[in-house]
């Protein structure tokens, strides 16, 4: 039984690495103009996704109770805002980096966690609820996120020469 | 650690359905003449990714070893060939009842499973690479299917108007 509560945790963590190495290979193929461009016409641009992805990430961090946020600073301009609500984003170089940043810190602190540490609530859910619902838990919360990469990078894939 | 396991499975689970509901939503109030454009310029129409879905989650009924496709015919049209492949396709609202179908046949099998049944290989792996990547059992691609539904149903919801 406890050899397949860390094989599910361990299916949980490939899949998503599996969709973080997806969005890499487009971030990392994709050129800064291509970048630029939005997604499709009208919608959010890559480097605003670039950012939302990076900022949800982040976030993770005081969510799963690793530590604060590296860039607490992303969350008005990815988050809190759509695209195309300030003039200028910061460089997509940049943006690259914390990317890269805030997955290496999640996976650090993924890899520390006992098969217990999995199951206990998340940070933005109380006592109370949790007693009720004991599925908000860290995992849930890992399902959840590695869905949202794949929302994006269903999206992001536009960018790309047909 | 009985109850984590279940507990894991019911997450599992929770997340496949809300990733269900979202495309769910996203056909139902979705015009006929919405669903039958481009989901962005020159990628998919929305009726061929209302069709991919169906197959392949058709095509998830025996790889769990639940029983054959309902709808083996889909697979050429919508898994093997791109969109466009074919002058026509079938009737949107024919497929909406299919895409209901399978969902529901799969909900029934999912429900009859038990903790241990989640853990057993699934269809397409042989029991030698079965037994070198306990990974690759059915719950495994529970998650990796939930992520395809997420990464389309971002795409399909490019058809909503802005």
């Amino acid at each position: 039984m406890k050899e397949q509560l860390e094989l599910f945790i361990k299916s949980a963590l490939i899949s998503w690495y599996a969709q973080i190495k997806r969005a890499d290979n487009l971030f990392n193929t994709l050129s800064d103009e291509q970048l630029g461009n939005e997604v499709s016409s009208g919608r959010n641009r890559g480097i605003y996704l670039l950012g939302h992805l990076t900022a949800i990430h982040d976030n993770m961090l005081p969510l799963f109770n690793f530590r604060e946020q590296l860039y607490p600073e992303l969350k008005e301009i990815f988050i809190d805002n759509p695209d195309k609500s300030f003039k200028e984003l910061p460089p997509i170089s940049e943006l690259k980096l914390k990317w890269k940043a805030v997955n290496s810190a999640l996976a650090e602190n993924f890899e520390s966690l006992t098969t217990q540490d999995w199951f206990q609530k998340h940070n933005s859910v109380s006592e109370a609820d949790f007693a009720k619902e004991p599925t908000r838990n860290r995992l849930n919360v890992l399902l959840g996120r590695t869905n949202h990469i794949a929302y994006h990078t269903g999206q992001i894939a536009f960018l790309q020469t047909k």
